[in-house]
Protein backbone atom coordinates (compact mmCIF):
# COMPACT_ATOMS: atom_id res chain seq x y z
CA UNK A 1 0.00 0.00 0.00
CA UNK A 2 1.34 3.36 -0.74
CA UNK A 3 3.02 5.62 2.39
CA UNK A 4 0.39 8.33 0.72
CA UNK A 5 -2.69 8.50 -0.40
CA UNK A 6 -2.43 8.21 -4.55
CA UNK A 7 -5.43 8.08 -7.16
CA UNK A 8 -5.66 4.27 -8.27
CA UNK A 9 -5.34 2.70 -11.41
CA UNK A 10 -2.30 4.37 -12.26
CA UNK A 11 1.00 2.51 -11.97
CA UNK A 12 4.42 3.44 -10.08
CA UNK A 13 5.62 7.11 -10.88
CA UNK A 14 2.48 8.11 -12.99
CA UNK A 15 0.31 7.64 -9.89
CA UNK A 16 2.73 10.65 -8.40
CA UNK A 17 2.30 12.45 -12.03
CA UNK A 18 -1.29 12.70 -11.38
CA UNK A 19 -0.59 13.29 -7.18
CA UNK A 20 1.83 16.35 -7.79
CA UNK A 21 1.72 17.68 -11.19
CA UNK A 22 3.78 20.77 -10.55
CA UNK A 23 7.27 18.02 -9.95
CA UNK A 24 5.61 15.67 -13.04
CA UNK A 25 6.14 18.66 -15.59
CA UNK A 26 9.89 19.05 -15.06
CA UNK A 27 10.75 15.35 -14.45
CA UNK A 28 8.68 14.17 -17.42
CA UNK A 29 10.73 17.03 -19.22
CA UNK A 30 14.28 15.03 -17.88
CA UNK A 31 13.32 11.69 -18.92
CA UNK A 32 12.05 12.62 -22.13
CA UNK A 33 15.46 14.45 -22.96
CA UNK A 34 17.13 11.72 -21.90
CA UNK A 35 16.10 8.29 -23.04
CA UNK A 36 13.27 9.58 -25.94
CA UNK A 37 14.54 12.81 -27.80
CA UNK A 38 16.50 11.73 -30.99
CA UNK A 39 17.92 15.32 -30.77
CA UNK A 40 19.92 15.75 -27.83
CA UNK A 41 22.32 12.54 -27.73
CA UNK A 42 24.15 10.18 -29.73
CA UNK A 43 23.65 7.32 -27.63
CA UNK A 44 20.37 5.74 -29.58
CA UNK A 45 16.83 5.41 -27.89
CA UNK A 46 17.70 1.57 -27.56
CA UNK A 47 21.14 2.24 -25.54
CA UNK A 48 19.48 4.48 -23.46
CA UNK A 49 16.58 2.81 -22.16
CA UNK A 50 19.45 -0.27 -21.76
CA UNK A 51 21.43 1.75 -19.22
CA UNK A 52 18.26 3.38 -17.61
CA UNK A 53 16.70 -0.55 -17.09
CA UNK A 54 20.38 -1.33 -15.96
CA UNK A 55 20.49 0.96 -13.06
CA UNK A 56 17.02 0.34 -12.03
CA UNK A 57 17.79 -3.35 -12.25
CA UNK A 58 20.78 -2.75 -9.67
CA UNK A 59 18.37 -0.56 -7.55
CA UNK A 60 15.95 -3.55 -7.56
CA UNK A 61 13.06 -0.94 -8.24
CA UNK A 62 10.61 -3.47 -9.82
CA UNK A 63 8.61 -0.87 -11.33
CA UNK A 64 11.12 1.00 -13.08
CA UNK A 65 13.21 -1.52 -14.28
CA UNK A 66 10.19 -3.56 -15.82
CA UNK A 67 8.53 -0.07 -17.44
CA UNK A 68 11.87 0.56 -19.10
CA UNK A 69 13.08 -2.84 -19.97
CA UNK A 70 9.58 -3.31 -21.95
CA UNK A 71 10.35 0.23 -23.74
CA UNK A 72 14.60 -1.17 -24.18
CA UNK A 73 12.99 -3.85 -25.65
CA UNK A 74 10.62 -1.64 -28.02
CA UNK A 75 13.11 0.34 -29.41
CA UNK A 76 15.66 -2.62 -29.88
CA UNK A 77 13.10 -3.96 -32.16
CA UNK A 78 11.62 -6.51 -30.10
CA UNK A 79 14.87 -7.81 -28.30
CA UNK A 80 13.84 -9.08 -25.25
CA UNK A 81 16.64 -11.69 -24.67
CA UNK A 82 19.17 -8.63 -25.02
CA UNK A 83 17.59 -6.78 -22.31
CA UNK A 84 17.72 -9.93 -20.25
CA UNK A 85 21.22 -10.29 -20.77
CA UNK A 86 22.30 -6.94 -19.69
CA UNK A 87 20.31 -6.88 -16.70
CA UNK A 88 22.01 -10.39 -15.63
CA UNK A 89 25.33 -9.51 -16.37
CA UNK A 90 26.19 -6.52 -19.01
CA UNK A 91 29.90 -8.16 -18.86
CA UNK A 92 28.58 -10.95 -21.06
CA UNK A 93 25.53 -9.46 -22.97
CA UNK A 94 26.20 -8.81 -26.89
CA UNK A 95 26.27 -5.72 -27.16
CA UNK A 96 28.83 -2.61 -28.64
CA UNK A 97 32.08 -2.89 -26.71
CA UNK A 98 31.50 0.88 -25.87
CA UNK A 99 27.91 0.35 -24.80
CA UNK A 100 29.91 -2.46 -22.70
CA UNK A 101 32.24 0.50 -21.26
CA UNK A 102 29.17 2.75 -20.85
CA UNK A 103 27.38 0.22 -18.73
CA UNK A 104 30.30 -0.30 -16.14
CA UNK A 105 30.08 3.05 -15.70
CA UNK A 106 26.47 3.22 -14.63
CA UNK A 107 27.10 0.78 -12.04
CA UNK A 108 29.38 2.78 -10.47
CA UNK A 109 27.14 5.51 -10.47
CA UNK A 110 24.64 3.75 -9.23
CA UNK A 111 26.54 2.93 -6.13
CA UNK A 112 28.39 6.46 -5.55
CA UNK A 113 29.68 9.19 -7.80
CA UNK A 114 32.83 8.74 -6.26
CA UNK A 115 33.11 5.29 -7.24
CA UNK A 116 33.61 6.19 -11.47
CA UNK A 117 37.37 5.26 -11.90
CA UNK A 118 39.08 7.65 -14.38
CA UNK A 119 40.39 4.10 -16.06
CA UNK A 120 37.38 3.20 -17.12
CA UNK A 121 36.50 6.82 -18.35
CA UNK A 122 39.87 5.78 -20.77
CA UNK A 123 37.99 2.81 -21.69
CA UNK A 124 35.00 3.97 -22.41
CA UNK A 125 36.75 6.85 -24.85
CA UNK A 126 38.70 3.95 -25.81
CA UNK A 127 35.70 2.23 -27.56
CA UNK A 128 34.59 5.42 -28.95
CA UNK A 129 32.45 6.64 -26.50
CA UNK A 130 32.66 10.68 -26.76
CA UNK A 131 32.57 13.25 -23.52
CA UNK A 132 28.97 13.94 -24.24
CA UNK A 133 27.73 9.79 -24.31
CA UNK A 134 29.71 9.79 -20.87
CA UNK A 135 27.85 12.55 -19.78
CA UNK A 136 24.86 11.31 -20.70
CA UNK A 137 25.57 7.93 -19.31
CA UNK A 138 26.52 9.25 -15.75
CA UNK A 139 23.57 11.25 -16.37
CA UNK A 140 21.03 8.77 -17.14
CA UNK A 141 22.26 6.29 -14.22
CA UNK A 142 22.62 9.49 -11.31
CA UNK A 143 18.75 10.30 -12.49
CA UNK A 144 17.16 6.54 -12.06
CA UNK A 145 18.62 6.79 -8.65
CA UNK A 146 16.16 9.50 -8.40
CA UNK A 147 12.95 7.95 -9.68
CA UNK A 148 13.25 4.75 -8.16
CA UNK A 149 13.83 5.97 -5.10
CA UNK A 150 10.91 8.28 -5.71
CA UNK A 151 8.90 5.49 -6.92
CA UNK A 152 10.04 2.53 -3.92
CA UNK A 153 10.21 5.79 -1.01
CA UNK A 154 6.39 5.89 -1.55
CA UNK A 155 5.62 2.52 -2.05
CA UNK A 156 3.84 2.76 -5.22
CA UNK A 157 1.83 0.14 -6.97
CA UNK A 158 4.22 -2.18 -9.00
CA UNK A 159 2.01 -4.75 -11.29
CA UNK A 160 2.80 -8.55 -11.30
CA UNK A 161 1.37 -8.60 -14.68
CA UNK A 162 3.89 -8.50 -16.83
CA UNK A 163 1.40 -7.56 -19.82
CA UNK A 164 0.88 -4.68 -18.27
CA UNK A 165 4.92 -3.23 -18.18
CA UNK A 166 4.62 -4.65 -21.81
CA UNK A 167 1.34 -2.09 -22.54
CA UNK A 168 3.39 0.90 -21.39
CA UNK A 169 6.48 -0.05 -23.10
CA UNK A 170 5.05 -0.42 -26.57
CA UNK A 171 3.06 3.47 -25.58
CA UNK A 172 6.14 5.05 -24.51
CA UNK A 173 8.46 3.62 -27.07
CA UNK A 174 6.26 4.97 -29.89
CA UNK A 175 4.97 8.00 -27.60
CA UNK A 176 7.50 9.46 -25.87
CA UNK A 177 6.70 10.45 -22.18
CA UNK A 178 5.25 13.46 -22.92
CA UNK A 179 2.19 11.76 -23.44
CA UNK A 180 -0.98 11.32 -21.19
CA UNK A 181 -0.54 8.55 -18.50
CA UNK A 182 -0.93 5.37 -18.40
CA UNK A 183 -4.25 4.07 -16.61
CA UNK A 184 -4.88 0.10 -16.02
CA UNK B 1 40.09 16.75 -12.55
CA UNK B 2 37.00 16.22 -14.16
CA UNK B 3 36.31 12.97 -16.20
CA UNK B 4 35.03 15.10 -19.32
CA UNK B 5 36.16 18.26 -20.58
CA UNK B 6 33.99 21.05 -18.88
CA UNK B 7 34.43 24.56 -19.30
CA UNK B 8 36.44 26.39 -16.63
CA UNK B 9 35.53 28.84 -13.45
CA UNK B 10 32.32 27.17 -13.23
CA UNK B 11 31.96 25.03 -10.04
CA UNK B 12 29.95 21.44 -9.14
CA UNK B 13 26.90 21.09 -11.23
CA UNK B 14 26.75 25.07 -13.02
CA UNK B 15 29.82 23.70 -15.13
CA UNK B 16 27.22 20.69 -16.54
CA UNK B 17 24.98 23.02 -17.06
CA UNK B 18 26.80 24.66 -19.39
CA UNK B 19 28.37 21.88 -21.06
CA UNK B 20 25.12 20.74 -21.57
CA UNK B 21 21.82 22.95 -21.97
CA UNK B 22 19.51 20.24 -22.85
CA UNK B 23 19.17 18.66 -19.80
CA UNK B 24 20.20 22.02 -17.37
CA UNK B 25 16.62 23.08 -18.26
CA UNK B 26 14.88 20.45 -16.64
CA UNK B 27 17.17 20.02 -14.17
CA UNK B 28 17.09 23.83 -13.11
CA UNK B 29 13.43 23.36 -13.06
CA UNK B 30 13.22 20.42 -10.98
CA UNK B 31 15.12 22.20 -8.18
CA UNK B 32 13.46 25.92 -8.83
CA UNK B 33 10.19 23.66 -8.41
CA UNK B 34 11.44 21.22 -5.25
CA UNK B 35 13.56 23.98 -3.11
CA UNK B 36 12.57 27.37 -4.26
CA UNK B 37 9.37 27.89 -5.48
CA UNK B 38 7.07 29.13 -2.87
CA UNK B 39 3.66 28.07 -4.28
CA UNK B 40 4.57 24.14 -5.22
CA UNK B 41 5.32 23.58 -1.48
CA UNK B 42 3.73 23.77 2.08
CA UNK B 43 7.43 23.34 3.74
CA UNK B 44 9.37 26.38 4.04
CA UNK B 45 12.21 27.29 1.59
CA UNK B 46 14.71 26.82 4.37
CA UNK B 47 13.21 23.47 5.63
CA UNK B 48 13.34 22.20 1.99
CA UNK B 49 16.64 23.75 1.65
CA UNK B 50 17.98 21.46 5.11
CA UNK B 51 16.18 18.80 3.62
CA UNK B 52 18.74 18.63 0.70
CA UNK B 53 21.72 19.82 2.83
CA UNK B 54 21.36 16.65 4.89
CA UNK B 55 20.71 14.32 2.14
CA UNK B 56 24.09 15.44 0.06
CA UNK B 57 26.24 15.62 3.43
CA UNK B 58 25.02 11.88 3.97
CA UNK B 59 26.21 11.10 0.10
CA UNK B 60 29.32 13.03 1.22
CA UNK B 61 28.93 15.27 -1.87
CA UNK B 62 31.10 18.41 -0.89
CA UNK B 63 29.73 20.97 -3.34
CA UNK B 64 25.88 20.35 -3.43
CA UNK B 65 26.30 19.95 0.73
CA UNK B 66 28.69 23.20 0.97
CA UNK B 67 26.29 25.11 -1.55
CA UNK B 68 22.57 24.04 -0.26
CA UNK B 69 23.92 24.62 3.48
CA UNK B 70 24.96 27.86 2.49
CA UNK B 71 21.69 28.43 0.39
CA UNK B 72 20.04 26.82 3.93
CA UNK B 73 21.85 29.53 6.06
CA UNK B 74 20.68 32.25 3.95
CA UNK B 75 16.91 31.20 3.70
CA UNK B 76 17.14 30.44 7.66
CA UNK B 77 17.94 34.18 8.55
CA UNK B 78 21.38 33.41 8.76
CA UNK B 79 21.40 30.37 11.19
CA UNK B 80 24.59 28.46 10.28
CA UNK B 81 24.71 26.50 13.52
CA UNK B 82 21.14 25.52 12.78
CA UNK B 83 22.66 24.19 9.37
CA UNK B 84 26.08 22.46 11.53
CA UNK B 85 23.58 20.47 13.80
CA UNK B 86 21.50 19.41 11.33
CA UNK B 87 24.29 17.77 9.48
CA UNK B 88 26.05 16.58 12.71
CA UNK B 89 22.32 15.01 13.81
CA UNK B 90 18.78 16.02 13.09
CA UNK B 91 18.18 13.97 15.93
CA UNK B 92 19.42 16.93 18.55
CA UNK B 93 19.02 19.54 16.26
CA UNK B 94 16.95 22.56 17.22
CA UNK B 95 13.87 21.85 14.52
CA UNK B 96 10.40 21.36 14.88
CA UNK B 97 9.09 17.66 15.55
CA UNK B 98 7.80 17.82 11.96
CA UNK B 99 10.72 18.67 9.99
CA UNK B 100 12.66 16.19 12.33
CA UNK B 101 10.25 13.22 11.16
CA UNK B 102 10.49 14.19 7.51
CA UNK B 103 14.60 14.03 7.96
CA UNK B 104 14.47 10.32 9.32
CA UNK B 105 12.51 9.69 6.16
CA UNK B 106 15.04 11.43 3.96
CA UNK B 107 17.55 9.29 5.37
CA UNK B 108 15.85 6.41 4.58
CA UNK B 109 15.40 7.30 1.01
CA UNK B 110 18.95 8.39 0.56
CA UNK B 111 19.93 4.68 1.43
CA UNK B 112 17.12 3.26 -0.83
CA UNK B 113 13.38 4.18 -1.39
CA UNK B 114 12.64 0.72 -0.07
CA UNK B 115 13.95 1.33 3.36
CA UNK B 116 11.27 3.71 4.43
CA UNK B 117 9.27 2.16 7.01
CA UNK B 118 5.91 2.53 7.53
CA UNK B 119 6.26 3.62 11.18
CA UNK B 120 8.25 6.63 10.22
CA UNK B 121 5.62 7.71 7.92
CA UNK B 122 3.10 7.39 10.49
CA UNK B 123 4.98 9.40 12.92
CA UNK B 124 5.77 12.49 10.53
CA UNK B 125 2.20 12.54 9.85
CA UNK B 126 1.32 12.53 13.65
CA UNK B 127 4.04 15.14 13.96
CA UNK B 128 1.56 17.53 11.74
CA UNK B 129 3.54 16.63 8.22
CA UNK B 130 0.72 16.32 5.42
CA UNK B 131 0.65 13.86 2.36
CA UNK B 132 2.28 16.38 0.01
CA UNK B 133 4.95 17.34 2.79
CA UNK B 134 5.62 13.66 3.03
CA UNK B 135 5.99 13.19 -0.53
CA UNK B 136 8.42 16.67 -1.00
CA UNK B 137 10.73 14.99 1.55
CA UNK B 138 10.88 11.65 -0.32
CA UNK B 139 11.53 13.66 -3.86
CA UNK B 140 13.85 16.27 -2.49
CA UNK B 141 15.87 13.52 -0.73
CA UNK B 142 15.46 11.12 -4.40
CA UNK B 143 16.41 14.45 -6.19
CA UNK B 144 19.25 14.88 -4.46
CA UNK B 145 20.74 11.27 -4.79
CA UNK B 146 20.87 12.30 -8.46
CA UNK B 147 22.20 15.53 -8.40
CA UNK B 148 25.27 14.50 -5.92
CA UNK B 149 26.24 11.59 -8.42
CA UNK B 150 26.01 14.10 -11.31
CA UNK B 151 28.15 16.07 -9.79
CA UNK B 152 30.47 13.39 -8.07
CA UNK B 153 30.24 10.92 -11.02
CA UNK B 154 31.75 13.39 -13.31
CA UNK B 155 34.09 14.83 -10.95
CA UNK B 156 33.41 18.20 -11.26
CA UNK B 157 35.66 20.85 -8.90
CA UNK B 158 34.70 21.41 -5.81
CA UNK B 159 35.99 24.33 -4.99
CA UNK B 160 37.98 24.55 -1.06
CA UNK B 161 37.46 28.33 -0.46
CA UNK B 162 34.33 28.73 1.86
CA UNK B 163 33.26 31.73 0.49
CA UNK B 164 32.55 30.67 -2.73
CA UNK B 165 30.01 28.64 -1.09
CA UNK B 166 28.78 31.43 0.54
CA UNK B 167 28.53 33.64 -2.50
CA UNK B 168 26.75 30.95 -4.44
CA UNK B 169 24.08 30.98 -1.52
CA UNK B 170 23.35 34.37 -0.76
CA UNK B 171 22.69 34.47 -4.67
CA UNK B 172 20.13 31.39 -5.25
CA UNK B 173 18.41 32.34 -1.61
CA UNK B 174 17.59 35.62 -2.82
CA UNK B 175 17.08 34.96 -6.86
CA UNK B 176 16.28 30.93 -7.21
CA UNK B 177 17.92 28.80 -9.48
CA UNK B 178 16.99 29.98 -12.80
CA UNK B 179 19.15 32.79 -13.13
CA UNK B 180 22.55 32.90 -14.44
CA UNK B 181 25.14 30.55 -13.08
CA UNK B 182 28.14 31.96 -10.90
CA UNK B 183 30.71 32.00 -11.92
CA UNK B 184 34.59 32.47 -9.95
Amino acid sequence: MPHIDLPEGYPGIRSLFMFSPETAKPLNDLVQTLLHDPTTSTLTPGERELIATYTSSLNHCKYCASTHGAIAKYQLGGNEALVKDVISDPSKAPVSPKLRALLIIAAQVQEDGKKVKTEDVANARQQGATDKEIHDTVLIAAAFCMYNRYVDGLATWAPDDPGIYDAIGKQRASEGYLTKPFKV
